[in-house]
């Protein structure tokens, strides 16, 4: 390709960028860890990318890591025009789903085609959690709030009124990706019940 | 390993990603793309492992982008003890240097040694910029701010009072990682000195 044909599959690659660094405006339930303000799903999603480099070998034997890191850098993207659905909202989880298809067709459209379609694969690939990539992505997904609320006696748990039972649909995710993380998950589940954190 | 193996060395593992959730606190010179506030590191680093995926054709043949990305999720953790320098002030990025490296000893030398080793050399390479991957790594990094200003009416640059000469010398940091990235850089520049938004 010569310089210019760059430049033109260049410009609609800039029209993506753009457009997802609103995702850095994308509020979350969670705080960070030090409970300072709420997490944006920008930085959430460069925590996970971080999470499943340096908790890798929690994976299952063979999970493609660095597949893993660009599921994830993605993963929350259709966020942008669907907004962040809490997870123990039930109703909203499952009125949610058709905004987020039209979203990925939307941002991921942005795109030059060739390039379109695998970013939405690697999405449809998260939602679905069929293959050992999207199911230790997705546990990592489920661990962060718990890990945040945690480190905060609590945080939005008992804000939205949230039970252990809630959260241990969760940990199951999380088991399913990664049984040692699930195991410290369900851990944290337990000591934020003894402590009075979480509602049994 | 057993499980009991596992979670000794995740603990080692959970240091360190709840110390550096402090990089969502490390606030950058640059706005988001919309102007409304300051951008903090975390989510600059998203950002551009984002990037990374989506210009890939713009780095040269053979670079391994997933490394690419991996760099970028840590190229900024140092900044968590050692502060953000703004990159047109040469005696503070100088004084820096020292900082920035005993902060990679302390944070990433918080993992099991075989880890942090090879996210130390990631940082390393990336600061060194010898390779092709470092080169594109620091393209992308360079890219984003003036990116940032270009859309909001030039920016922090008239804030700081920074000229074309000092952001071209960053333009041919851009260049030596992508020659396609370096000429659109090169035309931001241009734009934004007949608009009167960056001093000639
Ligand atoms: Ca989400």
């Amino acid at each position: 390709m010569t310089i210019a044909q760059h430049r033109d599959r260049l410009d609609a690659q800039l029209a993506f960028v753009v457009e997802i660094d609103k995702l850095k405006r994308v509020i979350r339930r969670n705080t960070l860890i030090d409970g300072s303000r709420r997490e944006n799903d920008a930085e959430h999603s460069w925590q996970l990318g971080v999470w499943a480099l340096v908790m890798a070998e929690h994976a299952p034997e063979g999970t493609d890591i660095d597949r893993v890191v660009r599921m994830l850098l993605v993963h929350d993207i259709v966020e942008i025009d669907a907004g962040d659905t809490f997870i123990y909202d039930r109703v909203a989880v499952e009125a949610q789903e058709a905004a987020e298809r039209a979203a990925a067709d939307r941002i991921f459209g942005l795109l030059p085609s060739d390039q379109a379609g695998p970013l939405r694969e690697l999405w449809d690939e998260f939602e679905a959690r069929q293959t050992p990539e999207a199911r230790y992505a997705k546990a990592l997904d489920r661990l962060a709030p718990i890990m945040a609320n945690h480190h905060n006696d609590g945080g939005t748990w008992a804000l939205y009124k949230v039970t252990a039972s809630q959260v241990l649909a969760n940990v199951a995710i999380i088991e399913e990706g990664s049984p040692t993380l699930g195991a410290y998950a369900h851990d944290l589940v337990e000591t934020s019940v003894l402590r009075g954190h979480l509602a049994r």
